[in-house]
């Protein structure tokens, strides 16, 4: 029994994501199915590419991970799978997938060609449909990797922006804003921090949850990412500190 | 195992889904639910007899099928089931049932009229808890629609606006936008597509897929759906042609 | 085969759902999983708490019942597990699993101490999923209350705002608007009803449903909480009436 997520940017409103769970569920009955979100902003491939690296490590191993942020449908791009040491990853060959499939260690990557395993005829504008609910259906039963397409040697590689680190300072950014306004950045926690600084707010050390502040205060934590955020308890860092993903975050740790 | 859909304009604030599906899963705890859209646009029973028939061909045969946009609710319209070819669809005698109907192949309408299948008391406001949703629940459980109260010879017909021929072109509208700002039309795919316009927008014959355009012009395509649909590449064209439900839609075949 | 149902503020355009569900699945695979919301407003403990309240009473007995709203994660506030009469609470001790408690009938109260079933470490900022998820899955699993920690005397309970009878009126206020902009208030129908009063609005009598009153007239109901209600006919009470929470309502009984 196949645990199935699915992240998407396309949203709840229509009817697109059950439709693709309809199409699961019909060619693997006893799968299950997490959506892990619906609301990627559009065509943002970083984002959903974050929300999927951090989503995947709480699966079991074997589950099949559908990502569709897929704005260049019907193009040029390679519909693919990633099969890895903890999972598959199936989506298009855009990079939403490569953040996950680094994580969790790359065994082969399949260029999806066999089209027998997709609705007929497919669309050109709904391969989550077409291509990919029905790939991640024959994952879920059994069907191995090798069936699906032949193997290729390397995909599209999604680069988070680096940390530098500057003397006793670690330079970052922010790379995801969630949905309480909390600033998400590319720092991994480091063993000591003096100071968070971002635009004009300084933030003196660590807290250990946002509830260490006092109420509208930013305060910077380790998140349940295991990066360094900024947050404001009970309130949005977002907007307190008029911030926005790319905006730079240094962190001076002596 | 049967598959039970839920689509409604209930929303996801509001505990109302969980509570029907609660009910459903207390009476038939093996029915596995998927969500087609909660976010029917509140009260527009067009919209969501749209949505319903759009998802429906998608799901396995004896389907159960939820669709509660029901503005009358307590009120004289009568609660039905439609036994199809492909399912089962129960909701309000309102017209959210009538194109997905239509489709799939009318075998029989019912009245639900045999109370000791709903919930009881029931309210007089909430019968997607109290009424569909427990019988929803006896039919993924087996219970055969004749059970369910007597059979009647019609429902409400919901009309799609139709499309006029016009020498040789087509004359259809708008019908559905959806959550990207793709404007869906009632025009299903003709072999030959010359010009497409909505107001002051012509676009010249059709693309195969949205990736097909430039980023920011507009597209039209056979969508998922197969009908027109009038696109911008990684953007909205509801916004960009400042286009709504209802605005007509003109194709030249020749 | 238990039911786990989920109440949150995280919203569901990050993934953080996704992330419980994953970690329940992964310890208890047979669980079937029911949202109830995740649109609970932030840190709003008497909305998450009046939502759990009114879902409980409609899942089967020997369900578990995770609410996570949860300002004060990684600070003082007690994990708290509420066995009941009707099935497990689990989430926070700030109150929000208080109402729906009460309602069930308390078994007893088990403050989590028992870190084996969290994930490990737990973060101080995600303990839906580090804590909360992973008891839920032993609950579903089959797991004793007494395993998870030491029983404790009581929890922190929520006030609702009490209800005043003054001669024949009762004086109450609203307490919750739904998605419609239905105004819930905390006054349980009594057997008569001459006039509701809000704001400059007086309504005579109860409707038995919606549809009774006039499109866009103000209908007073009592609603599917059992609870009375008011309500605009395909329109919104709170926009017409520019009515909140907190805002007085009178009910003439004679």
């Amino acid at each position: 029994m196949a645990l199935v997520s699915l992240t998407t940017d396309f949203g709840t409103v229509d009817p697109f994501v059950g439709i693709m769970k309809a199409v699961i569920l019909g060619r693997a009955p006893d799968a299950r199915l997490v959506d892990v979100s619906h609301e990627v902003p559009f065509a943002n491939i970083l984002a959903g590419a974050l929300v999927l690296r951090h989503a995947v490590p709480y699966f079991p191993a074997g589950s099949v991970h559908l990502a569709v942020v897929d704005p260049g449908v019907g193009g040029a791009r390679r519909p693919l799978c990633v099969e890895t040491k903890s999972g598959f990853l199936v989506g298009p060959d855009n990079g939403v997938l490569s953040l996950a499939a680094n994580d969790a260690g790359i065994l082969r990557i399949i260029h999806l060609t066999e089209e027998r395993f997709f609705l007929s005829p497919a669309s050109g504008t709904f391969h989550g449909r077409d291509v990919f609910a029905p790939v991640a259906a024959a994952l879920a039963g059994g069907t191995k990797t090798d069936a699906l397409g032949p193997q290729v040697e390397d995909m599209v590689r999604l680069e988070v922006p680096s940390v530098v680190t500057d003397g006793s300072a670690l330079r970052g950014q922010v790379v995801y804003v969630d949905r309480f306004g909390n600033l998400v950045t590319n720092i991994s926690a480091p063993s000591r921090v003096v100071r968070v600084s971002l635009g004009n707010a300084r933030i003196e050390g660590l807290a250990r949850s946002y509830s260490d502040a006092p109420v509208g205060e930013p305060v910077a934590v380790v998140n349940s990412w295991g990066v360094i955020e900024i947050a404001v308890r009970e309130g949005s860092a977002q907007a307190k500190l008029g911030a926005r993903v790319g905006d730079p975050v240094v962190i001076e740790t002596a």
